[in-house]
């Protein structure tokens, strides 16, 4: 255990650093309050055009796109609040997702997300609607579950 | 050859300290037969979570979950004997894959595979089943194949 | 911006060391005049299947399989001329992507494609037929539209 927190507390300061140089450096616009893991991937052809919202979460090996060589296009890319971008997804160009939802990983968004979805697949499609996350994208029941299982002695 | 031959070496040499971190330090449920691409990605948020069999092979980044952060959940990933998980393919957290299945490159696996079956796409589908294969998923007439393909010059 | 263009003058740097070690040691086949990532994968177990024609771009993290172990198959996997190979597609070992394609970013193509389509998803599809691409599969109005995006200060 102490391995993995120390691991943790080095992670942090890598996030913070990665953090500093996407935004000051590149001018991504990341919310202060976004969380994002090292390997997340912001399109730096044109960084200005990435937005990762309020308390949004962006999972290992992610990737938001911002512009397209083919059609010689530099869009804006758009994160809403409270969302969770899975892992491995990518965001293509010019695509926005609503507050509050849920890309699956490996899905590949094509398409706006309105508020709210659970998005998944390749082209992603729309798998829930109207679901009520917390912070960062969470369920609300998400602590309660976690404690279930830690009960049942299933994370040991 | 020579260059390729000591490139080999030294990856079998990185590839075996990857293997003693991961079971030693993290946990992670490695069978001792068991090969895996150096790019593999096993989930380390919850690593006694990930399961690999006898005489199976885990591809080139390749990604076994066991985490969702968005319901709070830990669990389960199962990765049964003589397996092949393709390139860049993603087990969802808890899937639990059948002995002797072929999952295949860039697949996105959300559900429980059963036995002897090949799985493909994005969300990914049985697309053969009843395969009978040897160690590592490989068919039985693969060897055959290769020398055929060495006898006929293909492979210079 | 200056240090975006010294950004770019290493990335050539290490773009050119990577043609030289692809070629020249591993025996891939490169057109000189293809660009390509330096997170772009070229499948290593079989180098000399590898092919990519003239002026064809691949893309960032794009992935090109020339062997397929389940079967032991060693193959050769072609991209043709003035080709787009998106961010994070897969090629599957044997594909032949005909001239003047464009793969989507995460498509995972596992049939031959005719000249002048695009493809996207997982299995990729076609979903346009007969377009007619510059250099690295760009549109004829590509400039034009960056030209555009430009005047009206959106790139800002």
């Amino acid at each position: 255990m102490l391995t993995l927190n120390k691991l943790k507390a080095l992670r942090r300061v890598l996030v913070d650093a990665k953090r500093f140089y996407l935004t000051r450096i590149f001018g991504i616009d990341l919310h202060p309050t976004c969380q994002f893991s090292l390997s997340a991937y912001f399109d730096r052809t044109f960084p200005k055009g990435v937005h990762v919202g309020k308390e949004s979460y962006v999972a290992v090996q992610s990737m938001i796109l911002t512009h397209d060589r083919v059609r010689g296009l530099y869009v804006h890319t758009r994160v809403g609040k409270r969302c969770f971008i899975g892992a491995r997804s990518i965001l293509m160009p010019g695509v926005q997702i609503g507050d509050g939802c849920v890309v699956a990983a490996g899905a590949v968004v094509t398409r706006d997300v309105p508020p709210g979805c659970i998005v998944a697949g390749n082209p992603a499609k729309v798998i829930r609607e109207g679901i009520d996350v917390l912070a960062y994208g969470r369920y609300r029941n998400a602590d309660e579950t976690t404690l279930r299982l830690k009960a049942e002695g299933l994370l040991d």
